[in-house]
């Protein structure tokens, strides 16, 4: 059976000695935070994930949930049991305001913990994954007496949390979308129509269920421009807060998937039901950002989560299994043959996915430390360069940890050869589960195109300029030291091809915006393995302080030069061919006629 | 419901266009295959994949095989018809001798027809294909009683065939391999172990199976030199030749899987079974590798097949499914949206799958030819030099065709977003199914060991340098026409780095094996890249002289140098990003001691 073990090390290193976490102290929670604190949350955190929540992933999907005639849905045997537990430590309000029951402490940390739980149990992880969304728009959007009713609620687990954009003819193009919401004359609204695709939508983990709605009220005008968010409980909220009667809504029924059996994927009949508006009227799409940009990040971590997962089995396996002897002559000629961790092409495979996972790790913590401090720094530019990184990067981490993620976990798939076929191994339900990251919450696709058509060009491109300004500083600070070149110089060169690229875009997309379009995906990956890169240029320059200073395994240290430098050699070229693609425009992708596909 | 119709039209053009098929006319069988019977062929095969087949593949999916308490396996509901079919039809001996009772006719042809049935059904077109392998074994390596006794029935398709190979403890290792053969003293042995991961090892769909099993005779040598082939039938034939007694074989269970859910994969225990030696005592993994090249290719046009049924349907779905509006304004302004195949991103997407598809298919069919001609040539060196080729492509369409084939098919499915991954629309099945292609057979690292370890060095490189020269030809055949530069630039820089890879190893992996080792697998899809990257060179000349000549339809010819191109300026430059990794070599690979993973 799989197995999984958190990456708690790795994350104290890259928060402590890589990202300067604890030099945040001015800021709200951070404080709170002190290092004793931190690797008690996160030791905690892994723990549970480990040894309650990873037990229950093969099982889930083997037995996957079921809906039953009544339209209520039994989850997999252990996901209450599971649930109650993630609900019972307090991770649903690890960074929630302490006046809704939350912890207050930095989202950073509850980002680390969502990569644990990504990882030891994607499908039951999104019950509380969905509900985070559904509190941080509540926090942002909802009224102060929304707030009350709902989240302290939301914030102890009692109640989940869910969003419903989707209708059978949109998806991506939401301004399509038909629900309708009528007023009620009372404040409320009668919402009616389909929505599908909502995950944890109907189940038996909490004793209500909050929908985020969105619906078109009557009136309001056609396409984005008229579509608001709303608040859908499953039972009516009683004056005292407690439980009353059934509101309008139910599960039609569950979707048969290809993957995340255990997390209920319901189509969602709104017959009339009680909602309240949030936020303003006809400003429901700017309301449902904070919950999807917040989700996108999440997501992003979900495609770590699946490939260090994949990794660990994997790794597990080819120390293992017996198969061959090794081309520079047998390693363990005691047995009947090596491990076949001594072949290269396993060996390149492991290093690859490696270098990828603790590099990404990186990646979404520093984007997440950009989130806390654009949230809570008491210094407006500060802020402000913040929310320039948090707004470029949200699309990189979810598109290219999704995509990437998904390819590791193909790739440790495939180091099992028939065994990973075979589902008992698990390994086939990793790939399965890492499929849906790269699809829900806006496909990677609209990821690129977010990042190239909105992120981008956004106040003049100031967001981009302090990126590659922030790398160029890195390799100018560490570019004579001569045991940085093997990382400064290869940097410098991907670096070049990122500027290349957003040069081209900027003399060539407003001519033709198909060249933008053609080229989103591979800027968004060329942006994507710049941006890892870097993260490994400062991992490797902390690791190798640690060396010098005698801190801790020294061998740990050697691993993350070694890791660092391939994915240098061989992961970071990979820009020069996303920039070829980038130049080649969109002349020969758009030429067809549609008749001559 | 997903749909497929045989790509009849590009092989033919393929194969009379560009191929040069119906030049061939000395060969043996090749006369009989004239232009007319050949399209009669194809439309037929096509016919049966596109109406019987295709309708097939979902339901088999969802039903999947069923082991009875028996031992007796029972395939999906209209499978025994669909198999029927196939087999009343004559495809099974498309290119067996006549001798045997098949048609002779070129197995270029059979290959042809391989892809349509691959890609209307897999699962279902798995039970004849291994029935092909072993009718191939059992050709080259069988007596001349066990081909009287065994061929016919299987050409016929009354009897199918399987291959044996993998034990609980090896699979690419088969020198561990434990099955044991006791010599019976009248000239048969008997068998004793458990072979797991047998495709069709038990079944519905005929009288009797046909099993080719290697194991090791007591006392041979160890490792693989001591591996013996035999033939053991599901029940022993009688002296008349029909079905006789029950031998000691049976499937003790079927697995559960990924995908290809219609075929069974059966443990096949084997219990003092009757078998006979096929070839020499000690000589069966030779034996079996005729078997196993042949399926490889076959994989290899699985692989092809997938990606082909998975770009038509998500093309059918990019016409039909409004989303969005396009950048360059509305296509459709009087719908409420246009058909998402005015977006960049999606076109940049279906336009890779298909340049890959139809000079993945050109590179198939190339190969299929040479076989021919490796078989059937009255001239020795003309023979050789086929034979150089399809030694050295094998491994690549092996490898290259099912690593893109289901990369295709993930691209495919991305483009239905949430749809994509929900089972009724077919396209994770497409996934699943096309996932195991990468893996049976020799996994895809295997087959890139088995190029760079065995094909390459072979007769002092003499392969490797007959395909290098052929393309520098073709470079320098028509590198003066301005019409073909933007084909034979980008084709002369992709060699040099092919030439420039293969020096690197000359010169590398002498000194350290492990350096082939950690480039084998972008060298194989280096050699790939090029290789597809020719076969493009050569549909496009083959393209424009049609459009010249004022043959057919001119937008088809117009079509190829449009694909022809994409796959020029975007696909083709990943040559270089191999090389770099190739050039890296393998210290930072290997450099981690295995206690540091």
């Amino acid at each position: 059976m799989p197995s999984y073990r958190a990456p708690v090390e790795d994350v104290l290193f890259l928060l402590r000695d890589v990202l300067g976490f604890h030099s945040r102290d001015n800021l709200p929670g951070f404080a709170d935070a002190s290092p004793d604190v931190v690797e008690a949350v996160l030791t905690e955190g892994g723990k549970l994930a480990d040894t309650v929540l990873a037990p229950l992933n093969l099982s889930g999907d083997q037995e996957g949930c079921r809906r039953n005639a009544d339209g209520s849905v039994t989850t997999p045997k252990g996901y209450k049991a599971g649930y109650d537990a993630y609900a019972e430590a307090g991770w649903m309000g690890l960074s929630v305001p302490e006046e809704f029951g939350g912890q207050g402490l930095p989202h950073t940390l509850n980002t680390a913990i969502q990569e644990f739980v990504s990882g030891a149990n994607l499908a039951l992880g999104m019950y509380p994954g969905l509900t985070q969304g559904a509190i941080a728009a509540l926090l942002v959007h909802g009224s102060q007496e929304q707030k009350q009713t709902y989240l302290p609620k939301m914030v102890e687990g009692a109640w989940t949390g869910t969003m419903n954009l989707t209708e059978p003819h949109c998806g991506t193009d939401l301004g399509l979308l038909k629900t309708k919401a009528v007023p009620n004359g009372d404040g409320s609204y009668s919402l009616t129509g389909t929505k599908i695709f909502i995950s944890a939508g109907e189940h038996d983990l909490s004793e209500n269920i909050v929908h985020l709605v969105i619906a078109r009220i009557e009136g309001a005008p056609a396409g984005t421009k008229g579509i608001s968010l709303f608040v859908v409980p499953k039972f009516l909220v009683n004056e005292d807060g407690s439980v009353g009667a059934r509101n309008g809504v139910s599960c039609g029924s569950i979707e048969h998937k290809m993957g995340i059996h255990g997390n209920s994927t319901c189509v969602m009949n709104y017959d009339g039901a009680k909602g309240w508006l949030v936020g303003e009227e006809n400003r429901g799409l700017a309301a449902m950002f904070v919950m999807m940009n917040e989700a996108r990040l999440a997501v992003g971590v979900q495609g770590l989560g699946q490939s260090e997962v994949a990794y660990q089995n994997a790794l597990a396996y080819a120390k293992d299994r017996l198969q061959g002897r090794a081309l520079t002559g047998a390693k363990a000629p005691e047995k009947a043959a090596d491990p076949i961790i001594v072949h290269p092409d396993v060996r390149r495979t492991l290093m690859g996915i490696r270098a990828f996972n603790e590099g990404a790790r990186a990646l979404v913590l520093w984007t997440a430390l950009q989130s806390d401090i654009a949230h809570r720094s008491p210094d407006a530019k500060e802020r402000q360069a913040a929310d320039d990184h948090l707004g470029l990067m949200t699309p990189v981490v979810k598109g290219v940890l999704t995509d990437k993620g998904f390819a590791n976990a193909v790739e440790a798939q495939q180091m099992f050869g028939g065994h990973g076929y075979i589902e008992e191994w698990g390994m086939s339900q990793f790939v399965r589960d890492a499929r849906i990251a790269m699809i829900y919450e806006g496909a990677n696709g609209v990821q690129a195109m977010d990042l190239i058509g909105r992120k981008l060009p956004k106040d003049g491109g100031r967001a981009m300029m302090a990126f590659l300004g922030e790398v160029q500083t890195f390799i100018k600070d560490h570019g004579e030291d001569e045991a940085m070149k093997p990382f400064t110089a290869p940097l410098q060169a991907s670096l070049n091809d990122l500027q290349g690229a957003t040069m081209w875009f900027m003399q060539n997309a407003m001519a033709n915006l198909d060249n933008a379009g053609a080229g989103a995906t591979d800027y968004m990956h060329l942006l994507g393995l710049v941006a890892i890169g870097y993260m490994w240029g400062r991992i490797v320059k902390a690791a190798d302080a640690n060396a010098a200073a005698g801190t801790g395994d020294k061998a740990v240290w050697e691993a993350k030069r070694t890791l660092g430098r391939f994915y240098m050699e061989r992961m970071l070229p990979e820009t020069a061919l996303r920039l070829a693609r980038i130049k080649a425009g969109a002349e020969t992708t758009m030429a067809l006629p549609v008749e001559a596909f």
